[in-house]
């Protein structure tokens, strides 16, 4: 059971301007996408063995635009894609991670869920799967 | 020239600790490395895709050692893999990124620069090629 890094989240207030920069560097086309159920609007950049994602809110309630107004702009969170989440997930816990909340529907098909940041040096990774 | 993702890497005081539980929890065998010209121990663990990186100070100079200083441990920066670094800096240079100082050696014989974290939304992004 071999992890990989699936994206790379980075917060951003201007979503339009970030994605132009973020493109133009990184010589990738960027697509957009609204996750409703996340409150959040993404600019996907693919590279060649992962994406970066740019996440903004789409509303002032959520924990994006809780971050924003704490640090601004900036690393935001590390996505690691897991074959089979239940497993992984279960693997964990008994290495005594902790997760906040379960596993739920994210974008595209996909399963995530969020391991606590105090549980990994205060990163906040997520798991996911499917959704390919 | 499509970029790819070549290591997260997370600053952390106690490298011991942090190293014990990241192998743990992402079930994978962690190296460890000093990198002299850094001024840094870091713990390599390897992914599927990609590697992530703890990096931890030798000593109390340096700009990790600041960082957790002022942060405490987290996400540091993300280093991204090309073919042909100087080839890719003239042609971010020409979208206007700037950069922190000049390509130079370093671990395992890989060439290495930073951009400037005010031009990609406060991310400290590293690139590098070699080494491999």
């Amino acid at each position: 059971m071999v992890l990989a890094i699936d994206h790379i989240a980075i917060a951003v207030a201007d979503i339009e301007s970030a994605a132009k920069r973020y493109s133009e560097a990184l010589g990738a086309e960027v697509r957009f996408e609204t996750v409703e159920s996340e409150g959040v609007r993404v600019a996907i950049i693919p590279l060649k063995n992962a994406r970066v994602e740019l996440i903004s809110p789409i509303n002032e309630t959520g924990s994006i635009a809780a971050f924003l107004q704490k640090k601004g702009d900036g690393l935001h969170h590390v996505a690691l894609r897991t074959d089979d989440i239940g497993a992984e997930v279960s693997r964990m816990k008994t290495c005594g991670l902790e997760f906040l909340g379960d596993v739920r529907g994210g974008s595209e098909n996909t399963k995530i869920i969020f391991i606590h940041p105090k549980s990994l040096n205060r990163v906040l990774v997520e798991l996911c799967s499917g959704g390919e």
